[in-house]
């Protein structure tokens, strides 16, 4: 992750169908396709009763071009149409952050 | 969730170390203190390889009365020393979102 300079997280929360149909072989596509987008900085994802996938961004084209590239497009169609009974979409603008690590002991 | 007001989300990821010492109760204890807060809006959590927590909130000014709570300081303290190896808080003023919900067929 880069740091320093201000940057844009994307929240994507979701609830599931039960409706599998290579949803697995397409997350993991689209987190390999996203990695190689220009402005992309990083993605986190956990799944529990709710989805939570966050990634970076360096800026709001980067997010929108994303957000716009095909194969991008056909897997929310997709996900609209057979994955997802929910989901909700967040861009936000990281204003601060701080992290901890810690030193094994 | 209340919406269509300017509003921030504090992204909480973590990695968890294997120590135990009522990590779950102090989670669920957390969440039900959070709820009371002035100034929360919601919160949403999951967890596999990485955990993610992100609660939102309707000011900067709630989410540092939050963190500085007697009892989340407590909890911060016994995470740092016991339930994390790694975490990051990122906090972030959500700046768009649009959401979808499958109609019934």
């Amino acid at each position: 992750m880069k740091k320093n300079k201000p940057y844009y997280a994307v929240i994507f929360t979701s609830t599931r169908t039960n409706v599998d149909n290579g949803y697995a072989e397409m997350a993991e596509a689209m987190e390999t396709l996203a990695k190689q987008q220009p402005g992309f900085l990083g993605v986190e994802s956990a799944r529990s009763a709710v989805g939570i996938t966050v990634s970076y961004w360096e800026s709001l084209e980067a997010i929108s071009r994303w957000k716009a590239h095909t194969d991008h497009v056909f897997a929310q169609q997709q996900g609209i149409k057979d994955w997802y009974s929910w989901y909700k979409v967040r861009i936000c603008l990281v204003e601060r952050e701080y992290d901890f690590k810690k030193v094994p002991s």
